[in-house]
């Protein structure tokens, strides 16, 4: 059997034999998303934050119930299709997921990675399908401003005041459809595969301000991305972008710095959703946007836009992850960080 | 290249072209689970209910630590010779496991099942080994009695009284390191491997009960073993063991029933982890074990010990989870279940 793994000593990464086919992705986002800078590359813009349901939690579950629906619709697909599910969210114990995709029926891989988790999901996904595990997969995440304010920080009756360092969580969800070679794709433009996945580890520099994810998270950005450049021996240029999720200005710059000690310059082709998707200026969104919505969306939306139209021949999508919870804040721990990063390629 | 998937129309599960060969497995357990009739089974009874640590959840990471190092002395391996490290917990955000193996520095992919982790990753490592993807592999998880308690019902010092449907988390943590044939097996006795795995659907029967996991669950555990029978087209009595991970004697009646209805009687082969890790008599526990760690443990010390030594040739080892958090649960919603089922051979 043909061994996948990067053979490199202490490598991380696997290079698909069989690359997954991106066969639809969908993206549905709130109010505030849809005003951002990238609104017109999100599928559907919900103007109530309730997406109709009873509670935030609910709220969310409706959201990524109907990002699953929208994706399979577009792939022509009905959810009996999809062999296996693999997502996640913020919220503990997984709720969202759990009573979001429920009467989807599909055998569930529940995974959680922080902010991470699109990552995550979308490389879980992609070793199923390239080893013939799946004929198709879907991958999915979200996050609910409201929910995660909830859960990590404040309720939002509290109003309490936001540093600047902080960054305001996406209400969004993203789902992608991975199918094998036997798929037809019925997107115009340029097919996108995944071509390659790095898994990343747990890195703890002992930042423990909840209220400055970006510090938290960017160790681990740079420790993914360095090691994916190693395990292949590419330099930063090899990609039209290098695409974290959700580090804000104050964790791009740590990035940045990160990766110069670690011997590669990503300055000129370093992009981060979390400030894409915001206008801070107009928005009051601060450091820019978090949580597994935001690089989901924007992997589905916009990112996906940009490699179907050719504008981008191939990118590393790096969604990062802060790994805490309000019990582990609260008893005084740091929050380590967590990041896996996807080459996704045009061809 | 060789498909894995089954072809049945429908199917969940896969079943393996190079079985993953188990390498090691550790349990750690608390001194109520040491006391129970499955205590001469588990590596290590430890008898501080804080393992050392300062809070129950650093409790719980300080035993999943302990855990994770005792298979790796086992297998004579270190932790830079695992390549992906597939883990969960019952906590928000999985805290026990990002403190608890942060330290370790091997890539992570963290999962949720709630109690059906140590199936979810045992499943997940065991898809990474077969592939090519990775040589070796860790799943792992744990549960804490206290730290659940906290987590899910009422904290200890509130003292509420446990109805009789009720489970007691066990605490405890169990990990398995599997390998592909370049290794070398180290136990002696019978080889045990991964032979294939069904991954469950979340089933919801409505039960909004949080003190009746069983009823919760059983449909989950019905529902994944049912389709495991029919995707294979096999019998019950193909397997020495049908085992559920924590039903407890509530949901275990239930089980039987349900899976009579699906035209299979499991009533002599059936085992539950939860029923076999207390005596209900002496230890008060009521309906049995739960928790990730009650299957998980048990899996590493009593059924791997029955396996290796040949009493048993295979078994279907099903560990269940309930898809609930205190938030969900509070907020009126049902608890749905969720089950996953992993073949283990005796070679």
């Amino acid at each position: 059997m043909e061994k996948k793994l990067n053979k490199r000593k202490g490598s991380q990464s696997l290079e698909f034999t069989n690359p997954p086919v991106i066969l639809s992705t969908a993206c549905v986002v709130g109010k505030k998303e849809g005003e951002g800078p990238l609104g017109a590359y999100f599928d559907q813009i919900e103007e109530d934050p309730m997406f109709g349901g009873k509670t935030w939690e609910d709220a969310e579950s409706k959201m990524m119930f109907r990002t699953a629906n929208l994706a399979l619709k577009k792939a022509k697909l009905e959810s009996k299709n999809i062999r296996y599910l693999v997502g996640g969210d913020l919220l503990g114990q997984l709720i969202a997921t759990s009573f979001g995709v429920e009467s989807l029926e599909i055998p569930l891989i529940g995974v959680y990675g922080a902010c991470s988790t699109m990552g995550e999901s979308l490389a879980v996904a992609s070793v199923l399908v390239d080893g013939g595990y799946a004929d198709r997969a879907m991958a999915i995440t979200s996050s609910h401003f409201a929910g995660a304010e909830k859960q990590f920080r404040f309720p939002l009756a509290y109003g309490n005041q936001r540093p600047l360092a902080a960054t305001w969580t996406v209400t969004g969800s993203g789902a992608v459809i991975l199918g094998d070679e036997t798929n037809t794709v019925l997107y115009s433009g340029h097919k996108v595969h995944v071509r390659a996945v790095t898994f990343g580890k747990i890195v703890d520099y002992g930042v423990k301000d909840s209220m400055n994810m970006g510090a938290c998270m960017a160790p681990a950005a740079s420790s993914v991305i360095a090691a994916h450049l190693r395990d292949f021996n590419l330099i930063p240029a090899y990609y039209d972008k290098i695409v974290t999720g959700d580090l804000g200005s104050v964790g791009k710059d740590i990035l940045i710095d990160l990766m110069r000690q670690e011997g590669y310059d990503i300055s000129k082709n370093h992009m981060d959703c979390g400030i894409e998707i915001y206008d801070p200026e107009v928005q009051d969104t601060h450091s820019g946007g978090s949580g597994c919505g935001c690089s989901a969306a924007t992997l589905c939306g916009y990112l996906m836009n940009h490699l179907k139209e050719g504008k981008w021949k191939r990118i590393l999508f790096v969604p990062t992850g802060a790994l805490l919870s309000p019990v582990s804040f609260n008893e005084g721990q740091s929050v380590p960080g967590i990041a896996h990063a996807v080459v996704l390629e045009a061809v």
